[in-house]
C-alpha cells in the first residue's frame, strides 16, 4: 500500500527541482522545519516564508501565519506560491488555507501547539547558535509512560538526562521540572523548544550544571472531579506521583536544594503557584512570559495574594535560590501589565529576582528558548 | 501569535459536536490516531474510515487511502464528509485531496512513512491487545543524537530500555537492532510500530526476555561516496559506530549471543545481508516481509548467493540461534515469490528457520507488529 505514495514522492522531488532551487538560492531556502526531501516551505534572510503547493483545481490558496493570511498565486501548472511578510526570529505555528479548508502544509514537519498537531516554521535567528545541533556530547530525551491514580489515566512525560548520564552509574543530578504553555503539551520543550540542545550546548561550555529535565503534561483533571481544575490536579500529580516516580527511576539528588521548577505562559502561572505551596520541594522557580496574577494587571496585595505567600520578603529571600522572570519585548496584552504588576509587588516586598527580556520576540518559542538558556545558567549553583 | 489558532480550535471542537457524535456513536468513532479533541477521522467496526473537513469553497474533496480515492460529499455548511471501503486491520498511511492538493488530514496525528510526514489511521484489530497501552511496567524510549564520522552527519536512533532498566544500576541486557523499511525512518518502530508497547506487554507476561531495542535510520551514505550505497554505508555505521556507542552508553551484554538483528522490508534485506557478513556480531536474525534476494523470485544458488553465505547449512545451524522469516497473507508481488525462493533455498540447504504468516494483512505495519511479537519471544533464550 505504500507504493502509490512512493511514486508520488519521487515525482514531487524530481519536478524541476534543480532549476527552481538554483534560481532562488540567494534568497529563499528550505527551513530547518521543512521535511527532508521537500522544497517548501522556504525562508529568506528577511524572515519571509515562501509556501508552495500544487492545487490545480483550487480557486484560492493562502498561507496563514501569525494571524495574517497571504494569498498565493497560481502558475500555469496549477502550483500556488506566495510569500509572507517578514516574521520574527524563531519558531511559529502556521497552516495553509485551500478553498476554505485549514490544513497542515504537506512540506513542513509537525508540532503540537495551538491545540493541534500542525505545521511549524523556523525563522533563522541571529542567536540560533545556542540551540544549534553541534558535535558536542548529547544527552538523551526519553519518553516515559506512567499511570496516574489521581487522574485515572495513562500520562506521559519526556525526561532529558545530561551527557554522561548513561555512561556512568553513580553520579546523581539535580532536576528541573519544566512546563509548557496553554494548548501545548509534553512534547513542546524537547521539540520546538529545543530544551535538550540548549542544555547540551550550555553543559559543553560549562555554563550550566548537568541536570535532569522533566517535561510533563500540564493538563490534568482528577478522577473525582467532573470538571477539570487543571492546576490543582496537576499540582497533585506533580508532587505526589511524578516527583516520586522520577526520584525512583532516575539518579536524582532528591531534595529541595537540587530541585527547580519553571514554565512558560500557563506553565509559568501553574509552576509559580505550585512552588509557593511547596517551598519544601523546590528551591528555584522560573516564570517565562507568565505570572500567577495573570491576566490581571492590577496592583497585587501581598497580604492576600496566594494566601500571603509573598508577604514575608526576607524569609523568601532566604528560601529561594533563584526567582526568575522573563518576557519578550514584543509581547502584547495582557503580559506586560500582569508581569509588571507582579514585579512591582516583588519590588515592594524587597524580594530578589532576576528579570530577562528577549529582544524583538513576542509570546512565542524564541522568547522561551532564550529564557531557558538564561535560567538554566542560574540554577543549582548554590 | 497562538491566539488566532486557539479561537479556531475552540470553534471547531464546539460546532455541533454533541449532536453529530450521538448520532454516530453506534458506528463510527475517533480512531486511536485521531488528534485529541478532534472529531475526525473516525473508524467503525467494519474498518471503514470516515473523513470530514470544512472546505466551503472547494469543488472536489477526496479521502485517499490504500491507493484508492473516495469522494466526500459537501453539506450546506461547506463541510465535506465521506467514507472509505473497509480497510485491513492495523495502521495505514493516508491523505486528503482538496481541489487537487494532496494534504495531511488536520484531524489526524502524523507519522513518517511513504517518504513523508503525514496522516495515519489506526483500524482496530481483533488482536490489538498485544500492543495496547496497559497498566504494566513500561520501558523508556530515548532519542539519541550522535555524529557519524562515516557519513559526516548527525544521526539519530531511538533506544528502548526495558522496565526496570533505570531503577537498577547493575543488570545488563541483550540488544535487538531493529530496522524500518524503505521511505520510513528511525521513528517508525516506536510510533506506528508500537515496538515499546509490544515488548512492555510481552515482558509483563514473561513471554520475552527483557531486552534493549535500538532503532536507527537505515539510510546512510558515506562521505567518501557521491552517490549513496545505502546498505554498505549503513553496515559500516551500524557495526563500527552504532554498536560501540550503544555498548558504551547502555548496560548491554556485548557479545554475539546477546545481540540480535531484524528489519522489515528494506530493513529485512539490509539486516540479513549485514548479518551474514557479521556472524561474529549477531546470533539471531529476523526478516519481516523481506529477504536479501528481493525483488527476484528466481531460484537461488547457495554456492554464489551472498558470496556463498548459505552454502554450509550444518555450520549455519550451529551459528544461528534464530532465523525468523515472516510476511502477511495479503502481501502482493514481489514478496510472496522472493520470500518463497529464499525459503526454498533454506530448505534445500537444510537450514532451520521459523516462518510466520500474519493473517489477512498486507505489506503494512500490522504484519510487522505481529512479526516483532513472534520474533521477540524467540530470541535470547539460548
Amino acid at each position: 500500500m505504500c507504493f502509490k505514495y512512493l511514486i508520488t514522492f519521487f515525482a514531487l522531488t524530481s519536478t524541476s527541482f534543480t532549476a527552481l532551487y538554483a534560481q532562488e538560492a540567494n534568497t529563499f531556502k528550505p527551513s530547518a522545519t521543512t521535511q527532508s526531501g521537500k522544497r517548501f516551505p522556504q525562508v529568506n534572510a528577511k524572515g519571509q516564508v515562501k509556501a508552495s503547493i500544487s492545487a490545480p483545481s483550487a480557486t484560492k490558496v493562502q498561507l496563514d501565519i501569525g494571524g495574517v493570511q497571504y494569498d498565493l498565486t497560481k502558475d500555469d501548472k496549477g502550483v500556488w506560491t506566495g510569500e509572507s511578510a517578514p516574521q520574527d526570529e524563531g519558531f511559529h505555528y502556521y497552516q495553509l488555507n485551500i478553498d476554505g479548508a485549514a490544513v497542515p502544509d504537506p512540506g513542513s514537519k509537525y508540532f503540537y501547539g495551538a491545540g493541534r498537531w500542525g505545521s511549524g516554521i523556523e525563522i533563522p535567528a541571529h542567536d540560533q547558535d545556542f540551540y544549534a545541533l553541534k558535535d558536542v556530547p548529547h544527552g538523551l530525551v526519553s519518553e516515559n509512560i506512567y499511570f496516574s491514580k489521581i487522574t485515572g489515566t495513562a500520562r506521559r512525560c519526556f525526561v532529558y538526562t545530561p551527557p554522561g548520564y548513561t555512561e556512568n552509574d553513580k553520579t546523581r543530578y539535580p532536576v528541573l521540572y519544566l512546563q509548557h504553555g496553554s494548548f501545548e503539551d509534553e512534547t513542546g520543550w524537547s521539540s520546538q523548544g529545543k530544551a535538550n540542545l540548549i542544555l547540551d550546548n550550555l553543559i559543553a561550555e560549562q555554563k550550566a550544571k548537568p541536570m535532569i529535565i522533566v517535561m510533563d503534561n500540564g493538563y490534568a483533571s482528577s478522577r473525582a472531579e467532573s470538571s477539570a481544575n487543571s492546576t490543582a490536579a496537576f499540582e497533585d500529580v506533580l508532587t505526589k506521583e511524578l516527583i516520586p516516580m522520577i526520584d525512583a527511576k532516575f539518579r536524582t539528588i532528591a531534595n529541595r536544594q537540587h530541585r527547580a521548577i519553571a514554565g512558560l505562559s500557563m506553565g509559568a502561572n501553574q509552576t509559580m503557584r505550585i512552588m509557593m505551596n511547596h517551598l519544601d520541594t523546590f528551591s528555584s522557580i522560573g516564570g517565562f512570559s507568565g505570572t500567577p496574577n495573570y491576566p490581571s494587571g492590577d496592583d497585587i496585595n501581598p497580604a492576600t495574594f496566594l494566601n500571603g505567600s509573598f508577604s514575608n520578603g526576607p524569609a523568601l529571600n532566604k528560601q529561594l535560590h533563584v526567582l526568575f522572570l522573563s518576557k519578550g519585548t514584543k509581547e502584547g496584552n495582557p503580559f506586560p501589565a500582569s508581569i509588571g504588576a507582579f514585579k512591582k509587588m516583588l519590588d515592594g516586598q524587597g524580594i530578589k529576582y532576576v528579570y530577562y527580556e528577549s529582544p524583538e520576540t513576542a509570546h512565542e518559542w524564541q522568547t522561551w528558548r532564550r529564557s531557558l538558556r538564561e535560567y538554566a545558567q542560574l540554577i543549582f549553583k548554590k
